[in-house]
């Protein structure tokens, strides 16, 4: 109800599903650019594909499909049109879409309204000596599925991303395969604009 | 399902509610400030009623209640504590909360997973001749609820609201109604953080 404060029945994160495909939106505050992507992703064997897709209004642009092995600490770039391949070497580890144990409940209530509507929890990793929260998760409350994950940097944000259309499994597990152009990849990163 | 184009069902947009009580969390881009707060929609008397929520960890932040009465030109700003108020002029038009009906089709999905999800659509007021959008609203679909409102200036967005907790009708118009210290209103706005 408007004004209520959220009465967290939450003691605990929930636990969100390991494998599953589905969509994001991801914007880049300090671009400004929104990048819409078809998503795979296992938790299991630590492994995401983004498939960028193509937007229309954006002539200059070259559209990537990425493939994130953190396992072997690898990630490979391929340009969906020509398929040249960049393989970069990962820096950070592997970081799951979950909620983890020690994280902070900030808030729980609908999307939408009444008949028309699903219901979310909002964790962070805030902590008491801590003013701003770097991380902050929304995931549905019945399935945890993820809703958007939002990552900051020094109290500036960098990035925040919407999931959608999250279907459970991998459909295809070939889609972590890099194609055979990357034998011989690349090492540099290619730009994403080509003019 | 994950890479399946949106299939637009929408040749129209959905009308939006036209009195309805609920949340919103407003991130503005330039501060990377989010503020919470409980919010009295009035699209028939083009009224809005803002009560910002209390914060844990802001130490120097002052908290505000702000009427917007547009059919009076005019805006109320009240401190919570103090009951200090400041009434400033309106230079912009009265801009409902909706999808107006020149709007573009953007995308359709679901928030969430399988029995677990809302359903909504995305509009902008992107145009053929216009790179950036300057709007991007999304709408659940059934009931037309509002879930996010972006605007942007010169490609640098400016402010995102997140919507929820969407009740229909307004439980006390009263809200609309500033208090008596405003009969006095000083004409300048006041600051947010007291040190």
């Amino acid at each position: 109800l408007p004004g209520k404060e959220a009465s967290p029945s939450a003691a605990a994160p929930c636990v969100a599903p390991l494998q599953w495909e589905g969509r994001w939106v991801m914007y880049d505050h300090s671009t400004g650019r929104n990048v819409r992507a078809s998503v795979s992703y296992d938790g299991l064997k630590q492994r995401l594909r983004v498939l960028q897709r193509n937007q229309k209004h954006a002539p200059c642009q070259r559209f990537f499909e990425y493939i994130y092995l953190y396992q072997s600490m690898v990630m490979f770039q391929i340009d969906q049109k020509t398929k040249d391949c960049s393989k970069i070497s990962l820096t950070e580890a592997w970081d799951p879409f979950d909620i983890p144990d020690n994280s902070t409940f900030e808030d729980q209530y609908f999307i939408g309204g009444p008949g028309d509507n699903v219901e979310v929890q909002e964790w962070s990793d805030r902590k008491p000596a801590r003013r701003h929260e770097a991380w902050v998760g929304i995931y549905t409350l019945k399935d945890c599925y993820p809703v958007q994950e939002t990552y900051a940097k020094n109290s500036s944000v960098i990035t925040s991303t919407r999931f959608f259309n999250i279907q459970l499994g991998i459909s295809d597990p070939d889609v972590f395969t890099p194609p055979s152009t990357c034998q011989s990849a690349r090492p540099e990163r290619m730009a994403e604009s080509d003019c």
